[in-house]
């Protein structure tokens, strides 16, 4: 993330807390002491970065607990940061499945796979689950998994006949093993049972690879351990465009010491 | 506490959380469920109760973390929780002693003591520091000291000489011993120093008994367990007037997960 950038989520005014963030473009203030590229934190897309900063300087700062299994809460040297888990994890997926989608189409404008492609290796880097998930399904699902098994193998998704009726998850994209693994086979078979399989994979890059950021991403009321609450804020710290989630909203907000004392009206 | 007069701090809309809380009189709403006497936690100055509610329905909620040494976290029903540490004990400390000092003066209006009384009863019930807390005083500290013997008994003082320039505190009044003894008995002997014993004591009910609680209500960067945050906050619950400190600023605030959902622009 560039914390320079995300001023915009860093107000110091009350009102302007609560209001809707400015575009990035209006607020270009530099903000000292947050460039997480020159404190040797570049962001690294698809690559869990080891934190190098010690505990007090991480910029989103240390897990402190979940709130309602929706907000994490965190303590930085400004006071209290408040992170929508699952926007942010979304973002953070999203940059990475982007990143291995483009380690495979170089121009970055092209996806183009025949189904009859002889390449088997996955665009995204699949992992099997312990347990598959299976699920009841429509025929017309059934229909799709089966007419488009190399779409769903670039995918990284293994997706096979349980019975005629069933189909089970075997594999998922590893970026999105903590989501629901159902709910993204269901959201790819009904983009594949829509289109032709090349213009599904096409489209890939700008529009199901966030839909499948969406549906493997953790989602409410996942209850995070805080070593994994703390490992979402790392990934946010190197992460870019991850101040926003896909649909443009904040990730994460600052409340600092000093707006906390004016709540409650502490002279200090 | 009284929940239902303590709407000014359960706002329903942002901007007004951020402001002066309004006069309890000009928000006479009464909030349904959060009335702590009709849920059998009626409020009893000078005990500790033990919650009879369950967990999910403490009004004031679940501790989560401290902010900073300053706040307290806590996610109630409702969402967010941040009590303002040290003035809400302050506050519970200031009602306890309140209650203690009524049982000696019936009437109310009356703390007449003589110096030479025969009394040697506390008003205020007495707790020996496991290890007396000793500092350098002046000349006039202990005289005042050895002038005052009776009055600071009758406060749940116990001061003596340690050596010529040195003072003891060897006691604290029960409700004070989480707080620092030293700036306790200084700020005591500062006002015995300056006024007849007698009129200290017949002031004390409704100033020295303030100051008494500022001193010795847990303060700043001390780190609470989240047992003790808990305690603090059943205290609030069934403690008269706890939500606002003694200088009428709020000891707690609400923010609701409706409130954090714009914050964050989410439509749910």
């Amino acid at each position: 993330m560039h914390f320079e950038a995300a001023v915009g989520h860093r107000v110091s005014d009350l009102s302007a807390l609560w209001q809707t963030p400015s575009s990035r473009a209006a607020e270009p203030t530099v903000q000292a002491g947050l460039d997480t590229q020159a404190m040797g934190m570049a962001p690294v897309p698809g690559e869990l970065v080891t934190p190098t900063l010690p505990e007090g300087d991480w910029p989103l700062g240390r897990a402190l607990a979940q709130l309602q299994g929706v907000y994490i809460l965190a303590e930085n040297a400004k006071g209290l940061v408040i992170v929508d888990m699952h926007a942010a994890h979304e973002r953070i997926v999203y940059e990475r499945l982007k990143a291995q989608w483009a380690a495979h189409t170089p121009d970055g404008t092209n996806g183009d796979v025949k189904d009859d492609s002889a390449s088997t290796l996955p665009y995204l880097r699949s992992q099997p689950l312990l347990i598959p998930a299976t699920f009841a399904a429509t025929p017309l699902e059934v229909a799709t998994t089966e007419a488009h098994a190399t779409a769903l193998q670039v995918l990284g998704l293994d997706i096979t006949p349980f019975s005629g009726k069933t189909l089970a998850v075997r594999a998922v994209p590893t970026h999105l093993i903590q989501g629901d693994a159902v709910e993204l086979a269901r959201s790819v078979l009904a983009e594949l049972s829509q289109h032709e399989a090349n213009t599904v994979i096409q489209r890939a890059h700008s529009e199901l690879l966030g839909t499948m950021a969406c549906h493997g991403a953790v989602r409410a009321n996942r209850r995070l351990t805080l070593e994994e609450m703390n490992a979402l804020l790392r990934q946010m710290e190197t992460t870019e465009r991850s101040d926003q989630c896909n649909h443009g909203r904040p990730t994460w907000r600052q409340i600092s010491m000093r707006e906390l004392d004016t709540l409650f009206m502490r002279g200090r």
